[in-house]
């Protein structure tokens, strides 16, 4: 498997996927995994999700911004994990980005709900496997 | 959700799944996920695996034994996290449990083939999700 091959069939990967596995440091060091809905992706290099202020993901990103994004294909032994970093954003223009129709029922007051926080995944390095081929590279 | 109910459910979602998601820290304490085989489970309190004596994770373990396992049902929105330790086994017994027909494929010198090494997670806590609710528990 090629650099390019590796690239394209990790893209592809990540567009059919809906979910990922957001990997983080709890307060004490300890990984900690959660499953998340990718809202957008820019290339392989940046994963858009949100959350709740409030909730334990963002009070650990605040903490550490160290994490991992996994993308997996439990049908044909196939992944991709990016290691890189979160950045937790408050801003006007990122709220409106990742805003979805029905999120009101989860944030009341709308696009700028104090409880609403967008997360922006920015990947360092890229690992894709598939079968028994793996390969390592600059996402 | 009560705990007996989230336990249920939290167990068939573990017999059901072939594919576990395991946490780990690398050696600069950066989280890193990888899909593994669930090999064998004992209630929630211990996940059995078998790895490359050489790999990554084996050395991450050694470094630092905190793990989380992850198990996920994507269609329904459905997630269970262990939290707890992986112990790094090459004991006779433990490696002929964890061994599989076909393995050989893998470890040419057999079961005591010196990459051959099965892990054995602990869990001392565990998370249970189903949509929107959400339980933590003893394992």
């Amino acid at each position: 498997m090629k650099g390019v091959e590796a690239r394209r069939k990790a893209l592809a990967l990540v567009e059919r996927s809906g979910i990922a596995l957001v990997g983080s440091n709890s307060g004490d060091g300890h990984p900690w995994i959660k499953a998340m809905l990718k809202m957008e992706t820019e290339d392989l290099k940046t994963v858009w999700f949100s959350t709740n202020t409030s909730s334990k993901r963002v009070a650990q990103f605040r903490e550490d911004p160290r994490a991992c994004v996994y993308f997996v294909d439990f049908s044909d032994w196939m992944g991709l994990m990016l290691i890189g970093q979160v950045k937790i954003l408050s801003d006007p223009e990122s709220r409106q980005r990742i805003w979805r129709e029905g999120y009101e029922t989860y944030y009341p007051l709308g696009v700028s709900d104090p409880d609403y926080t967008v997360l922006r995944f920015s990947a360092a390095s890229a690992n894709y496997y598939h079968q028994i081929d793996n390969l390592t590279f600059e996402p």
